[in-house]
């Protein structure tokens, strides 16, 4: 096995083998295998933000197997997606691309502030389904974190108890942070820790913004020099934050950009950075096939050093 | 069997043979046996709405064995009921129409904006009762729908695991959601998407109106250009949200209409947007039986392509 | 529904309305459905006798779907095998035939006067696999009996309980019976109490001989001036033993005969003592399936009344 | 995927899409990934022959981590053993190859005529250790073969609720069976459809030799003029009793052979029969590890049809 | 032993051999070892107060493994951390030093008043971990006490299930009580006092001030004179309200301090007021490791009264 590889898997020495085993199973999958970089495809935006939102601009993708496909043939490492999506073409691909089960799932039909995700899926249906990890959205923030925090951290506690590997999406959110403090540099790196400190095996949060959002970390980050200027060193600085950088931390590509050169760009910051890839829904599938499949082409060129 | 019913079930390959069985033999049954489209009898006004509210009307629908014996003439494909009225019939009818127990279940003595269901039945119930599916209502958009996707959710999975199929209830309602919005396209196709990720084999929802209630999915489908002019247009995307038609989405009959021709309208508009047929409570046993016959009857023929 | 199945369900007025439907499948199926006659095909003589003892004469029946499929192009009103069999075809064929698990099996690879077969499947797997019965094989008269008499009670117990109804095979057998004992009318009778009593639903016999094995029985059957001076008394005796005729009694076909009119009369003498049809396994797929369809098609008008 | 696989994985489809893609993980890996043939590495000598039998010839193979560097470095399918040698490897090595853990083992300081092997393994532990598969041994002709056609059925039944395959050594042995009788035709094929009935995904025999053992058996050989007169017929018949080819068989090696040709045309003919590979083990690691490499290499040369 | 151990060992009577070994693992391990007195290092910050604040001023403190070598080589008597950290160093390092795991924890992006921590690890984890001790944090004063209490409760019970010791970090804030009155030495005394009640077997506090916040609480102290001069009486009344110090209490280093000298000074006061030992996070990880070396080998001198 590739010696990056290897040596990620060092990391995580208090889990047992069948963690370990699908964990490589991440890693040594599609073009970026063996490379330590990760390019996942994640389709929960169905229910996060409904269907004509998340389709309509590519129609086919209202198919769950369109998805499949598309990470398939993009060769990225894996395929996430909430339970329906999963089960509508588990069968038809087995053993094709590894997947990631989403456990819990929000909608935006009803409007708070301090949400909270309801669980709407099992460690036992990823089992069933031929999961390698299982997924769950934490909301750092929110007046319901206390909840996600109890349900991720059994979550994950049943996974590592059936051999699974278990990511954490970590998405600040909540009455008391500002828009701006959802991404800021100190909020995301101490979502990566929270994560981290849940057992999470791979963490998946928000490219940083520069913005510091608390006043007792804004003293810290000032008082210790810490370099926040450049995307690339905040990424760096989130990896830190989740271990020294001992945690797999992924960087989600957000709402479709206009400009895909910035989005490589943002690709480029986060591999300088130290970060370990990108997990990327919206701009992947709604775009037509052909186009994301050499958009993401793009992407893992980047990430495997094959593109400056 | 029919190629129609085999290309459907091929669609839940995730799913156990008993799963699939319980599909088939819902498919299978009545005058529409065969078809791939779908008439069901629900009776479960009587809690939902008050007896007198909902069988006053026509008295004989006071009797649970009224409903049995309507659904069986009239050649439907099954009968869905709570737990009391299922138990008050299922000896006596046996293995002569297929059954779906309705498991949670809300009144209105109780005013809320935002509804919460009780769960009213188990899974074990359906076992027991020889039921080949159970039912669960969400209320997308309360701010208690995460306690209803949990219960749907635990329901779905456990009735996977006996074998037996899930139907879907998915109504939206809630604080945030205008009474224009319960009924809204973008609204309607989100429930049904919410529904299938959750998995459901079967959703129910409400034909959709022209109104787009939500915001930033106005903007995707004017800017996707989605159809949604005729009712037939509206049905097709909602089928479509709903994995690109690869789960069955049937459509409820609501109120009692004055003008049946209306009502047959509204079913030509279903069939001929690929929906897969209607479930018709308060329009069949609020009138006489031998009207309530007739009625159905005309109804199965629309779906059933013999009349236009 | 049909008076007789009616009037037959009549007789499990203990058994839940689950149970009851999954008998209502059993009768209403097929050529045979609705008259209280059962012909159902089963196909664990792989497993009972070896492959090639049982396949090589017609080397098509190897394939497990080859058994689905006869089965449900003769019309038969189910299908019996074991849980490898059935699994190999029971998603193609969902919701086509009714299916019946054997729970148990037993080999000839060790010779044993006091046979005792190994539970080899679950009332789970029956519900996963959609099937509407679970079957279990008793040797009363074996040494081994207690412990198959315990193993088939709690199988018929948790079918009981989760809807399904209990299909025994009561096949004398052990070290204090002669082989001619093994068919004799007292100890057939006598198997068939023992499984009604062991709370079976349909009961599968032997036809019996009209040798009486048992002194103390014989006593009885010559005091008491019982007939069985021909198959039809015997079968009447039998099924009179069986509650007096309220619980279903099949009666197997056994080896290939050659004589195609002796099976055929033996039918005969099945209907007209009472008897509620015959399972039959190697006489049907042991032959062209050409020839084994006409075979069938025969026994189902003799059991049907159409032919004399 | 692979066409063949692809082919193969459809056979099961009563299964969940977790024990499929398990299956395809062993079809998909090695050097014969996706073609369909298996050669898979067993090290279970240990405990079934003791180790200086097993390994004194061959010092190095002493060590646990040499059997998993053999199975990888040959571009074995899978590496199969019992608990504690795969404990001893599985972090090490966690996703560099399939694991078969051995779910029961049998030892020789107890000599009996009819033997018992003793459950040493769970379920449980193969998902801690990452296993893409059980794997049990069953005695067919062993007055002990009842209880372990139940263990092995309760191993299947849990390796399937949690998404593993299931691979079953079935190998006659009893105090009934000739010496000669437990490799004869008849004997092995109906040890082969014992194994698919109990619901094993692979089964494991040992090639078959012309003698007929059972004598009703030889007649209906006799009869039907069995082709049986070379090996590649025999393993045809084989294959055939393992539900007319639905069901993957692959064939023993046996002990270590004097002639490497004589083995080599062995696996011609398990190819040219229709057997799915061998599982070779001390043929493998009772001869130096380039000696090794090299003969596993011709193995799956002759395999892949790149040497005739 | 010493025997002093032995005697604190005396108070635990009620406890299994298997708890009263974990605490003498803590009591026995480091250069306190066999004094009665403990020094333990606490990192939860990254999780309580984020990484930056936490780690930025020493930025090798990010990487887990850097606190598991500082506790072992500055002879802590144990290590205490969140799931996470101990999950990164805890296979590298088994052994080598006792482990608490801290069993709940709390953020900062959400502000309240009244605290709640959310549970996130469980016993179970303890235990795969090699732990000694659970930790758990109560907030007395905190309008959500009771679910802590009762969370802690169940901690700890589990935690004697299994032979492990618990550890109470009790922390008064609320919505109810002034900030001057989270240190009141009436509110800490409470504060140890219902972490005892609740069964810990060791107890952390916060060193208290000679301000009463309880008007109740005031007058009984007044009346009764007790002493609460200085720091050393001050520890002594908490020590006696923790069973007349029959409970290991140990006191907290709070926020790192300019002048250890005024550090030293609150050991000594502990020491001399009977106090266990303190339990000091920031103060060791926030400097160079050098420097906490040798200030936390002051810290022990004094302890161990090698140092006045």
């Amino acid at each position: 096995m590739d010696t990056r590889v290897k040596e990620i898997l060092g990391w995580y020495a208090s889990d047992s083998p069948g963690t370990k085993t699908n964990l490589a199973r991440l890693l040594n999958h599609g073009r970026l295998a063996g490379t330590g970089k990760l390019v996942i495809l994640p389709v929960d935006q169905g229910f996060e933000h409904g269907p004509a939102r998340s389709f309509a601009v590519n129609p086919p993708a209202y198919d769950p197997l369109y998805h499949f496909q598309l990470a398939i043939d993009a060769g990225c490492n894996a395929y996430a997606a909430p339970l329906g999506f999963l089960e509508a073409g588990a069968a038809e691909h087995a053993g094709e691309i590894p997947l990631i089960l989403k456990m819990n799932s929000h909608d935006v039909l009803h409007d708070e502030k301090d949400p909270l995700s309801a669980v709407t899926a099992s460690v036992t249906d990823a089992l069933r389904l031929g999961c390698a990890a299982v997924g769950f959205t934490i909301y750092p923030g929110s007046s319901n974190a206390q909840a996600m925090y109890q349900q991720c951290r059994e979550m994950i506690h049943e996974a590592k108890t059936y051999g699974l590997a278990a990511v954490v999406w970590s998405y600040p959110r909540g009455s008391d942070l500002s828009k701006e403090g959802e991404t800021a540099v100190d909020v995301v790196a101490y979502a990566a820790q929270i994560a981290a400190q849940l057992g999470a095996h791979i963490i998946k949060v928000k490219p940083p913004t520069q913005h510091l959002e608390l006043a007792e970390a804004k003293k810290a980050y000032e008082k210790a020099g810490v370099a926040i200027g450049t995307l690339a060193e905040r990424v760096r600085h989130v990896v830190q934050s989740a271990f020294a950088g001992k945690r797999i931390v992924i960087f989600s590509g957000g709402a479709t950009q206009a400009n895909d050169e910035a989005f490589y760009d943002e690709c480029r910051a986060i591999r300088d950075g130290g970060g370990f890839g990108s997990i990327i829904g919206r701009n992947s599938f709604q775009r037509q096939r052909d186009k994301a499949l050499h958009f993401l082409s793009t992407v893992m060129k980047i990430y495997a050093g094959e593109l400056k």
